[in-house]
């Protein structure tokens, strides 16, 4: 078990319904709420545990859409009320990550705040653990600090962040700049980026001082960071919250973190980076959940769902089951199941990203009740 | 409309489960009860309305497991009682058919009968309805008679009949005396078969005189005969009929009526055959229902079941759908898809014979309770 950090503060932005996830996730039931990994946690959970022994449980903030409040509240009984963060809609994560930064630079006004996605997987967590404590030393100095995963495979499902050179920060041995962020690459380009070894798939986790954060969103963002600071004024005030919430909210920019801060950051030579070398996956797809759970299974066929009672012959993918019907598969490969009261998915591994598309196609034939 | 045959009587033999169709067939709900071909009507329900025009609904008897007593009379409002004919348990086609005859000759001792299963499917009753009348007068002249199918492609999924001479007989200008019986063929006969044209597909329909069907039995199954007539004497009598079914029903040899009865005959030049000009199947499993469904439909995928909300992508195949899920299926190919409140079935066209394996192995594994 890690020590504490005592000026960390974690902040987990869950967000975003995985729609290529669906029907699995679906509105009223995210992503970050199931249980990918069948270890008997959803994935906030999972996150919560990972983060607690760092930042202890009283200083882990989650920023989610009211209507998730109380799904989020039994999943993590130890969070305060006021480290609940409630988006009345959704505008993207540098509005989620802005506002908590905000918030905290209040109450805190050298804390150190990292924030990780509610809907990845990682295993090993003490790797991840020690690739935050380096990061904490290196925002400590001034930089905005991101951990990339060190690739296990050349993958064209992430973007890449380029290393540059060695930061010589205490507390930090593996500590880099970064010279450029990547879009998700090619083949070949992702091959090339796999045997050089300084490309690092960027996960999104992001680790700073709460006011250089905000500092990087006001002069890239000033309107953005305008209401960020007008909301965090009234926010610990009861009173005062909810109608500053209804007002200044719905006008947030939507962008990405990544845009509004780490990209520019990184220009500027202020993004550095800390190698993550565990196993990491952000469970994009279907195919991505296959292959996080086929690891040793009997002819590579992955089974989520506790009920499941599943019948396969020569058949290989992954079936995930919320009911429970007995389901049989034969002789179908590299397969997609997904077994629900009121949905049935039926794919394959290679077109798990076109997911997306039939969400799109019910959304527009009225079928939202299904979403 | 045809005009009613005076001395004909047909016999629906509605037994077998349809193993290879699960789990849309089921032991409470076989392959006869349901709607295959999206008529509005079961197969039962088809299979009566072909024979009706020559029959009439006074002459038409089904054989039946006692425990479809009740789906099959309110499939066919219009059977008289004493033309149901319930078994106690299945003992294979020359029992079924056999006890019909037996009984039938005693009310009627010249009655041609002609057997039909209740779980085909043909289309343009009329080709049918002639190849019938022309059967029934080769009938009338000593023999028995079958009605093969002029194949429409070389198939090897039935078994086939090599016709041999005319047969000059008025009313029935296509008969043809057989030559022989062969079983199913490897792909490479079966083309020379098709190219041959004498090789019809056994569908197992046979016309004859009661009588002479029974001669028949007796000659080669003299016990199974013997207590065919046992049963046949007790029949009409409603004390006796129970104790006399109790007692000599399960002992009945099994035994399929192509072997008690048609390859006997053929050998001994007493069996011909009507080229039947229709489309017909047995709809023997998934890859023959899908074919039988897919004809003009986008994407070639089937859909079978009338509260279906189906969304594909390039996916081709059959779905059939007992519930009111939502059903999507993207980038697959003849896949087959059987969505049902208790169980579900996801198979490909290339599979769809392995299905009798896996009721099999829910039976061995103590889930009858889906069979």
């Amino acid at each position: 078990m890690s020590q504490v950090i005592s000026d960390f503060y974690a902040v987990i932005p869950a967000g975003g319904i995985g729609s290529r996830l669906w029907p699995l996730s679906r509105a009223d039931a995210p992503k970050f709420l199931h249980d990918l990994t069948g270890s008997g946690h959803s994935l906030l959970r999972d996150t919560w545990d990972r983060l607690e022994p760092l930042a202890g449980s009283e200083r882990i903030a989650v920023v989610t859409g009211r209507a998730h409040r109380a799904a989020v509240e039994a999943q993590l009984p130890g969070v305060p009320d006021r480290n609940v963060f409630l988006e009345s809609e959704p505008r993207d994560s540098t509005a989620a990550i802005g506002l908590a930064a905000a918030v905290l630079v209040r109450r805190e006004p050298e804390v150190i705040i990292g924030s990780f996605a509610a809907d990845h997987v990682i295993r090993v967590p003490h790797l991840f653990q020690w690739a935050v404590q380096q990061a904490v030393a290196v925002a400590r100095q001034g930089y905005i600090c991101t951990i990339g995963i060190q690739p296990s495979e050349p993958s064209i499902g992430f973007g890449y962040i380029k290393k540059a050179d060695e930061l010589l920060v205490d507390g930090a041995p593996e500590a880099a700049t970064v010279e450029r962020f990547v879009e998700k690459p090619d083949l070949e380009t992702a091959r090339t980026y796999f045997a050089d070894r300084s490309y690092l798939w960027n996960a999104g986790m992001f680790i700073s001082r709460a006011d250089v954060l905000l500092a990087e969103i006001e002069a890239n963002n000033p309107e953005l960071h305008a209401g960020l600071m007008e909301l965090a004024e009234a926010w610990d005030d009861r009173d005062r919250r909810g109608p500053v919430v209804d007002r200044v909210w719905p006008g947030l920019t939507k962008i990405a973190i990544d845009y509004s801060v780490a990209e520019p950051a990184a220009e500027k030579g202020k993004l550095a980076v800390i190698p993550g070398h565990f196993d990491w996956d952000d469970v994009g797809d279907f195919a991505s959940l296959a292959k996080l759970n086929s690891h040793g299974r009997k002819n590579d066929l992955a089974i989520l769902g506790g009920n499941a009672r599943i019948l396969s012959d020569a058949s290989s993918g992954i079936v995930v089951s919320q009911t429970s019907r007995v389901i049989s598969l034969i002789g179908v490969q590299d397969i997609v199941v997904v077994d629900t009261p009121d949905a049935l998915l039926v794919t394959t591994s290679e077109h798990a990203q076109r997911v997306k598309g039939v969400v799109d196609a019910l959304k527009l034939g009225g079928r939202g009740d299904v979403l």
